[in-house]
């Protein structure tokens, strides 16, 4: 397996240590070269490198240590505004302000994102993938200057790791993966996919620390909360539209 | 650069040549040490090789000659329904039904297909991203079978290249990238950013067999209309809530 895949872990925890310039460009060079709609590049990368912006961007990311902590902070954010633009100069009308168009410039822009990620390990650098990027969707536009066509979609930071730690489990492989078509999960089947992870160490551990008797219930109660998510909805669907990808009535 | 970033080129054109299960595995494989939303793994991967299954999701595609052809189709789908179905059995109360799940799991959706694209590749593989795959998500639902909670957001076609066509061109790394804030683009910049390509050999062939002016047009007449973007945004908005990722009103 290609080295950078089968090794990913999440790095939390970042050396005191600047990326050189050389690095940098590589690795957004790499994000470059994934295959985008239309080779329409319908992304931009905003490519945070200042203490000044990233203080800026940590309540963004509520206050994680590691966005401060990181050399480089990479916000990816789909971008139809761009290729607007240059429609626009040369006389063709683009429609680019629905639906289907934030779709697929969100496309390019998590295949750029991933390729970036791995480039940057192969490079000796650790990433963590930033989920908060669309829970306060609303403030890093502001934070990072987000015209309309532009909308953040998620952010990895990125830096030498301070350790390395374990591997984490996924579920087994027929968990994921349909033959031909998608046949249904059983109760049993259910069981079964999760059976290893609840009996871990690292399950226990889980349940002692959040007071809890299963593991899902970590994940409902304590760490994505139902009313939470429905805010988040909300909250990223309205940028969306105030975004400019929403315009037409549906 | 990691090799299968820095050659990625589309492959439209295969040989009549299995993939070995053991490579088909590795690929999934790849695809599932992604980093996902808390390590939920919110999708699915239906993995067709019966040619049954490909002649029916052969329309779905515009009939392009690639998908009967591809020894593998990779349909890749964001999934809350196995995780759902699983906090359900642990009297646990999924609330996944919304929009910043449908984001979360297409994020989740994506950076395991860029895995799952390059890993083929590193097996001397060629892959094509398909785009159609939202323009007819009803459909790809009906014929893969899939149900509320899962969605289609991508596919690609896997196999052994007929040929190597030339690498594609990128816009310059200036145009996608921006240091620290976004600073908004001028005409000037846009002239600029493009010229390289406007002068390319490849848009003047362009240019001639779609009898246009200028290569905006190519895009905004010819390649994605804007009628067709709106009725896209549309059905694709209407699938999403069909399949249970807009459940509350918003």
């Amino acid at each position: 397996m290609i080295p950078q895949i089968e090794k990913h872990r999440s790095i939390r925890e970042f050396l005191n240590k600047d990326i050189s310039s050389d690095i940098i460009e590589q690795i957004l060079l790499a994000a470059s070269r994934a295959s985008t709609t239309g080779n329409m590049q319908l992304y931009s990368i905003i490519a945070t490198t200042s203490q000044e912006v990233k203080e800026s961007l940590s309540p963004c990311h509520f206050n994680q240590p590691m966005v401060k902590q990181a050399p480089l902070v990479l916000t990816f954010c789909a971008d139809v505004r761009r290729f607007s633009m240059w429609c626009e100069l040369r006389d063709a009308k683009p429609v680019y302000d629905n639906f289907a168009w934030f779709i697929n410039s969100t496309i390019d822009t998590l295949l750029a994102s991933q390729n970036a990620a791995l480039e940057a390990e192969a490079n000796g650098l650790g990433i963590c993938y930033l989920g908060t990027t669309i829970y306060t969707a609303s403030k890093i536009c502001d934070v990072l200057n987000l015209p309309k066509g532009v909308i953040p979609i998620t952010t990895i930071v990125v830096g030498y790791p301070k350790s390395t730690p374990e591997l984490t489990s996924r579920l087994p492989l027929e968990a994921v993966v349909h033959y031909d078509t998608y046949k249904d999960y059983t109760p049993q089947l259910i069981e079964k996919l999760w059976e290893e992870r609840e009996s871990s160490e690292e399950t226990k551990n889980l349940l002692e620390a959040n007071n809890r008797s299963n593991l899902a219930q970590v994940f409902t109660e304590d760490r994505y909360k139902g009313g939470d998510n429905i805010a988040i909805s909300k909250s990223y669907f309205d940028i969306l539209k105030k975004q400019g990808f929403f315009n037409q009535e549906q």
